[in-house]
């Protein structure tokens, strides 16, 4: 398992709003293309005002049907989900919609490179926990079994994702190590 | 230059709703795994009704800064842009615009595949346009040539894209053949 070092720097901003910082840095330095997928709205009603923009009167947020991020780095199509928690040792399964979980079976099947980033906020340590140890725990729910990933096991199965200054989570130094030099532990893989 | 059959079947439907169809295929049958980005809107005003769901109340349209389609294919990362015109000899650079042109630069920088759709709707014809032979046009624009991509450039360097039951839009079949297999003429690729 790899060290714990705390991290720093990232407080009081959200998971999500630190990834879309780091993309910025990996697309500015040419290290990545990875960005945000927009939130799915569904239009029901627009105003089309003369010399001006059209304004949208009536819509509804959709349940996006994918992940978060998506991108291309170094040739790998990269695909991921972020979650983050306050609860100090585990993260709910109520937080993650089948569909995700289906979709990025589909990449992995494809040959791309599928995860989740898991921030626990009390803890202030963000992971990478790649699909395959994911999907083992997320099936055994339908078995009886706890509903839940702990931190315990996040962290054994996982990689604890650095804080550097440029990207202030910094995945892609977790996918070199994992995916593409091999890894510090198979099961993980 | 590729054999030009007529393609039939997808008259009164927009070539992007074909695209979503064919996309729909591929997921189904396992042969892709390749969505639409949702379009970006900006919300600017949110109701929180009781019991019911939130409703947008004012939100207006973005510039997508990327392209329409992305995803991954037998390992590849594939990302594109569907552009149809009525216009039967050419397709005016207005249609495009240049954020779009550097993401699908920068894509090919990270190794992925990028690449146009583009549709002639008074001939029926579909073609698959690389990045590569594309930006030479686009680039010669800046030195005062033209600013449209010709019909009959688009049919020299690109490929017709198969009209098939199952994908009316078949650009799986165009990739495999040029991207994998080989292509049957260098200059696009
Ligand atoms: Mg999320
Ligand atoms: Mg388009």
């Amino acid at each position: 398992s790899p060290k714990s070092p705390k991290q720093y720097g990232n407080r009081g901003m959200t998971l999500e709003k630190e990834i879309v910082e780091s993309n910025s840095y990996y697309l500015e330095s040419g290290k990545a293309v990875i960005h945000k997928k927009p939130t799915p709205i569904q239009v029901v009603q627009v105003d089309y005002p003369k010399r001006s923009a059209a304004v949208i009167k009536e819509a509804y947020y959709q349940r996006p049907s994918t992940t978060d991020f998506n991108g291309v780095y170094n040739g790998l199509y990269i695909d991921f989900e972020a979650k983050e928690t306050k609860n100090k040792n585990s993260l709910p399964f109520s937080n993650i919609h089948e569909h995700q979980v289906n979709h990025m079976l589909q990449v992995e099947q494809q040959g791309g490179i599928s995860f989740f980033i898991i921030r626990f906020t009390s803890r202030n340590e963000t992971f990478l926990l790649p699909i395959r140890p994911f999907i083992e725990v997320w099936n055994q729910q339908f078995d009886g079994k706890r509903k839940s990933l702990s931190y315990t096991f996040i962290k054994e199965s996982g990689y604890l994702i650095p804080f550097t200054f440029q990207a202030k989570v910094n995945y892609i130094d977790v996918i070199d190590r994992v995916y593409i030099t091999g890894g510090d532990h198979d099961e993980s893989k």
